[in-house]
């Protein structure tokens, strides 16, 4: 294996796309000048067995979806992601080429956003491990928080839901190849592109709660719900689904629908007020954008989510499971 | 073992110590503000049996020592570490105590310096990887870069150098927990605490090149040499050391001064007419500082480090080899 200093200079680039990067790889750490904008940051770590497995992911997609789930974290905040720092524990076993692979998954969505790695280290272990810390930059009055949602709002996504659930389900079941939309599903589970351009744009939007669906439209709205102390009521037949789902057993597809993650969509909610101007920004972006429901403030559901599938309405908690409205002991 | 969201919650604290934090944990990402000062990250990684096993470390000290690495990033480019995101991956055997002492590792430094933790994750795994960002603020004039020395300039040293490599020697021959200074050494490993005073304290000292000392003096010199494009000369015999180490073989005691790391003391460079203001500072921040050598310039040994042991001036390479200075095919 190629040792961290190789490694790290072989990614080292020319130049910096952003501006705000003051020094990048080459000294005991980065620096990033932020003046006007606050700077958004997290880290999200994918290990190997667990996150994916070679049967899932070729390298390249292992970097490429790491950097993904981060950026898809900085829209969900309302910014713009800038740069990102990489940490890699890589197997003494692996090769150059498998660490240069995945390295260039990372820096095709990299270039797509104008992104710069800043910094990183390698270092050896028994388990691929890829962690990214990740830098955005947002205007301080168009921060999305969670907590921002209030009684009235519209409740919406963004694309169709639960179509990384079903292409990982495709991989790890070997006889589905022939499948009919084998290559959309298996590359919305390995290569989702997160909602940067559409959020970037809704910038002259006042109030927006968002989130990312990392872990399915149930956890999500179930956070915004207790964030805010609102309560959300979700009609289920509007949830947006690609119609290759409908060549599914009826229970995967409401699994997918109500708890796939992954897809890094963004469950959101807005002023009705403001929804055709959101639409408006939606058809400019070429974002598919879909109302599915809408805030309420109710004494007994406030932090809630309901959940209606046309005929009854049901509390729908954040691992999907859904139960009669008076059955949870208040 | 506890899960992701349990723990994460469980460290969230009440309030931040920095009011550079607009949002820590709870949100998709952390939010971060700085308006007059640059900020200054970086990640470092430590995976168990690769840089510590349970021979040499408790899960505590794995805590405070992942934190301790990074801030001594910070601090070696002249800032002030204020918060972090810590990324774990947990064996499944694990259980929620020692997770738990990890996080007491952390908290104890991090309360030493008002540092606030803002976001993590936490995933499961076959081996302990604890992976931390840090972040430090910086006014942009006060940076101090390795690409900073000049010639003329005084090459010093915080502290003494060699004793966590000595330390972690004694801990991993365990015949030797009768060693007059074991206590000290093994402490100089598993806690070291970085120069975080000292540096705050030099805000007025015009020029600086710092490096932390986590790879050796030899390591550090070189990047030092390189980055700036002079010539450093060490005269050996300066090198401070703990009395302790002359207990040791001489050959032990050489590879542990020139090549030990992990003490997170400085090495760095600063003008000759400066160096009196910085000894003070040392002295009112009770930190010990030596100098150890000079800064030149030279065609032939810019980028190169020179050592002195009183009777001849060989090349110290990187590693903490020496060469003549004619045997290194230029």
């Amino acid at each position: 294996m190629m040792d961290e200093f190789d490694f790290i200079r072989s990614i080292q680039p020319k130049y910096y796309r952003q501006s705000s990067v003051i020094k990048g790889i080459g000294d005991d750490a980065a620096i990033i000048r932020s003046l006007n904008q606050d700077i958004i940051t997290t880290v999200d770590t994918m290990v190997e067995s667990i996150h994916f497995t070679t049967q899932t992911m070729e390298p390249f997609h292992v970097g490429y979806r790491a950097l993904a789930a981060n950026i898809s974290d900085i829209v969900a905040m309302g910014g713009k992601p800038t740069s990102f720092l990489v940490s890699i524990v890589v197997p003494k076993n692996w090769e150059k080429e498998q660490l240069r692979e995945i390295y260039q998954g990372i820096d095709q969505l990299a270039q797509k956003f104008q992104m710069d790695v800043i910094g990183g280290d390698t270092v050896t272990g028994q388990q691929l491990t890829i962690s990214i810390t990740v830098f955005g930059s947002v205007n301080k009055h168009q921060v999305r928080y969670r907590s921002h949602a209030q009684a009235g709002d519209v409740v919406f996504v963004t694309g169709t839901i639960g179509d990384a659930a079903c292409g990982l389900d495709l991989l790890l079941h070997e006889d589905q190849d022939t499948q009919q939309n084998y290559e959309y599903f298996i590359n919305r589970h390995r290569m989702p592109l997160p909602r940067v351009n559409f959020i970037q744009a809704t910038g002259n939007i006042k109030r927006m709660a968002l989130n990312d669906i990392s872990d399915g439209i149930s956890n999500e709205a179930n956070e915004i719900a207790e964030a805010s102390h609102v309560a959300l009521r979700i009609n289920e037949k509007a949830i947006p689904y690609h119609i290759g789902i409908t060549d599914f057993p009826k229970e995967k597809q409401q699994q997918w629908l109500l708890s796939g993650g992954e897809d890094f969509e963004l469950l959101g909610t807005v002023s009705p007020n403001e929804w055709e101007k959101l639409v408006s920004i939606a058809e400019k972006t070429n974002t598919k954008i879909t109302k599915i429901g809408e805030v309420f403030h109710h004494d007994r559901y406030n932090g809630s989510v309901l959940i209606n599938n046309g005929s009854s309405s049901v509390i729908l908690d954040k691992s999907g499971y859904t139960h009669l409205r008076g059955d949870n002991n208040e």
